[in-house]
């Protein structure tokens, strides 16, 4: 059983803050939880940055066979912890213990699949324009491209998963198999959690032998040493996951540095789902009881959560409210992930009980905790959804909004009115065909994933996934942040011409001694 | 012989422009060219931007072969101007007639090039995770993912490309092949070359079948018209080259829309040269005299234009700046692109000259007419190059600043000191590979191209090839604006779960319809 320390975690030492503490509370039970985290301050933050900057052109350069051994290596120690993260986890948290035994099965296999990206070395995506000196009328000079890594990186830790998206989570493995060293900021929600995970990656990078630099976590309290992270030149990117405020926040610090670096921010979304009509009449019943489950899940709080419903108004419509409105009312009440979530959830479900235009239909059961989300189903119709910007935002937790539309036009209508998603998804039969190829170019300009017959609470972590999107589902669209393309990220391209062949970089010598398949002369390579 | 009209190109259609007028000045005599360009206006953008808007569903799902024949037919068209093209761009340019020609090879080529890469599909970056229904504890869905692009894309031409970078240039070329509509706003420095390109892409677009909203030309004289274009909803990404406050203008407008989007800006580039000690000694002359020949091609108006050289001092830098004096002490004067760049150029000049620690070697041969470059050449201290920021500005021309330094630790600081770069040069011979060695990973995280024993001015177009590089070389390092890997700047990952065979894109059907190399299980296809 390991001690907590409530120390800031920079390269290989664990220094005491200085700056205001933080304490975990036990969102179940409102009680304090032992021990305190004093935050880091701006010297902290500068040693963090002076050890990551030394790391980097280190660290960047390990085998592709070295970078992956620590990235399972990380797993492993993850896994060695044992109980005692999911323990803590459940305490800081009030998930269920059963939910962070896969989130930590995930956070590891996450790990692991990177690790293969790494071996695999298709991210160096490796061009090479032989030189073609006799061509007229100027020869061709030598020209080979590869992918290096930005810089380091600054992780946010996110408060809804604890492990797989903090501070091992998608973010820092992605960053870490690009070959950039990782600062985490943990987030006041965890702190124990975090500080076992980071000691986890601490002893992977001495098991390693890899500079101290590749990682450091820092605390803080308030938004002082995110900012100072992110404003700090010696880092050259950021991912993040969280509130639309917060992640717009970083956005500005990021653009307003002499040298603007990326931000990978995954922000909001409220998730569309297109019930279609021959669906909706064939199975109303099964799709609204199916709804209510995807709504319910973990609280309301996955970025996922689907948080709308649009179709066509009539008889199948109600039977499928009806149907959700059944399910929700029998729903339990479930503890949120802080006091902060619970209080934003409240809010928006007075916002929305107080438009004129919203009917309440239904609420789940009130809990006898603190911070219980009670979950709620709204209905409006259409002309009130497009005439109100405050109800396309997003409300955290188990509360979703049916929009009635008159036709398959007022459908579209509303699925162009929305703003950027993480998904959309279509409830369809065959007989919807024609009606879900007329709105796929829609979902497929407003979301990053497209879900058919499916519910988006559910992000597999593989190479096909995007865990992306338009703004304000994200501040990227060009990227994912879950799966295997998130490596892309953190990388950028470096042209090479004319260098001796002793001079390049091993993927670009000639004689190709990492057997990659690249594209030689537009060829791609067997 | 086209009657050139001076209108505004919106879809198929001339329009008169309806606020101030522009006409072209020829560099090299003063004199004004009819006919004049009447500006956009709002209702000029917004059209614009409709058509833009409209064409895009449709234009993105183009086939792959379909896209590639319009490709070709513009450089087909563009091929067909015949003479007048390259006339009608001396004229406007002072650019020699054979430079013209062969940037009309380039751009023709360029186009030709993006064509093939659209046939070949890996661009689309297809992925597919099919599902596994048996999998414990929970099955896996099927996830297959492609790429898409981002949306109508305004391209700003550029005055010291009128042809390669500016109506049919490389941002306009590889957003067309992503599959972007492109909106140009031409530079006012050639408005009659750009009406003639693009009433070519017009004729193409006709050809082809295409929605006329695939390509519209607007004209502005001040940054209204292009500040328009930036704001407007309907762009989703913007491509830029041109000068530094223009480029973070439009950065600016674009991060304060409701929805951010990307701006692809190259802007400033002092493209440092480090002659190795070795190299040094063994050819300082020739080298030299080729160093000369690089900083005074095409006027010192190219982005890879040589304007620093870092060395340690000695006989044998001593050597290296006699023999550029000499060279550059009778090097004819050239026209400069318009008497902006030349005023520019004149006050950078100054701006050395004023400089304390700065020494004036030589400059170059008058010239007689209107906006003559006269080349200069500066030495300095490694010192005095920390100590002021003046020195690391951009002189957009034929001059080039020496530093000197102490030692090769004194080099490598100079090279850390420096803001990013399109490309770094070293001259080295055998004896110098460690020294190269050492400076490697500071050249790698400072440019986009790294070149050996060459000279920066040469941009091959071809798939290793990167015109990037960090902040202020660009806007975004993670990218290039020539070559073939341009076209990801304009693209974004979509992910289908679980969608029918029949409701999917083609590219991501089961039975591979296009005969793609997909990423399939994991497994890259062959």
């Amino acid at each position: 059983m390991t001690t907590l320390e409530g120390k800031l975690l920079i390269g290989q030492q664990a220094v005491t803050g200085q700056s205001a503490e933080i304490k975990a509370i036990n969102p179940a039970t409102g009680e304090t939880l032992a021990p305190a985290y004093a935050g880091g301050n701006a010297e902290a933050v500068d040693q963090a940055c002076a050890l990551a900057w030394s790391a980097f052109d280190q660290y960047r350069e390990t085998s592709l066979e070295q970078r992956a051994q620590f990235l399972e290596k990380m797993a492993d120690e993850i896994d060695a912890i044992g109980d005692e993260l999911t323990e803590r986890g459940v305490a800081e948290t009030g998930l269920p213990q059963a939910r962070l035994q896969g989130e930590r099965g995930r956070t590891c296999g996450q790990l692991r699949l990177f690790a293969q990206v790494v071996r695999a070395g298709e991210w160096l995506d490796v061009r090479i324009d032989p030189a073609m000196p006799e061509r007229q009328p100027m020869p061709r000079v030598d020209l080979r491209q590869r992918h290096i890594p930005l810089g380091p990186v600054v992780v946010f830790g996110a408060s809804n998963f604890p492990l797989a998206f903090s501070v091992a989570g998608g973010d820092t493995a992605s960053a870490l198999a690009a070959g950039c060293p990782v600062i985490v900021k943990a987030h006041s929600a965890h702190p124990g959690t975090a500080e076992l995970v980071g000691k986890a990656i601490q002893r992977a990078v001495a098991a390693c032998g890899l500079p101290e630099g590749v990682f450091s976590l820092l605390y803080g309290s308030g938004r002082e040493v995110g900012s100072a992270l992110v404003a700090d030149a010696r880092i050259k990117a950021v991912g993040f996951t969280g509130s639309r405020s917060g992640g717009t926040a970083l956005m500005k610090v990021a653009q307003n540095r002499p040298e603007p670096i990326p931000v990978y921010a995954e922000m909001s979304s409220i998730n569309p789902v297109f019930p279609l009509p021959a669906a909706l009449s064939a199975r109303a019943d099964a799709m609204g009881s199916a709804f209510a489950g995807s709504l319910t899940m973990g609280a309301g709080q996955f970025c996922t959560n689907p948080g709308l419903v649009i179709a066509q108004k009539g008889a199948d419509l109600d039977r499928f409210v009806s149907s959700a409105a059944a399910a929700l009312k029998d729903s339990a009440a479930q503890t949120m992930l802080t006091p902060g979530i619970f209080q934003a959830y409240e809010q928006g479900v007075l916002r929305l009980q107080g438009e004129s235009e919203v009917r309440e239909i239904v609420r789940g059961q009130a809990g006898d905790g603190p911070n219980q989300c009670q979950a709620g189903l709204f209905v409006t119709s259409a002309k009130a959804f497009l005439g109100s910007e405050a109800l396309q935002e997003e409300v955290f937790g188990s509360a979703s909004l049916v929009i009635e539309c008159d036709d398959a036009a007022e459908v579209k209508a509303i699925a162009e009115h929305l703003e950027g998603q993480l998904t959309a998804t279509v409830q369809m039969d065959d007989a919807d065909l024609d009606a879900a190829k007329a709105l796929l170019p829609t979902l497929e300009r407003k979301a990053g994933r497209i879900l058919v017959n499916g519910w988006p609470t559910g992000v597999e972590v593989c190479h096909a996934m995007v865990h992306g999107g338009p703004f304000p589902a994200t501040s990227d669209s060009r990227t994912t942040s879950v799966g295997s393309a998130a490596i892309f990220r953190f990388l950028r391209p470096v042209c090479y011409q004319d260098l001796p062949d002793a001079l390049l970089p091993e993927a670009l010598r000639e004689a190709n001694p990492l057997g990659l398949r690249r594209l030689y002369d537009g060829q791609r390579e067997q």
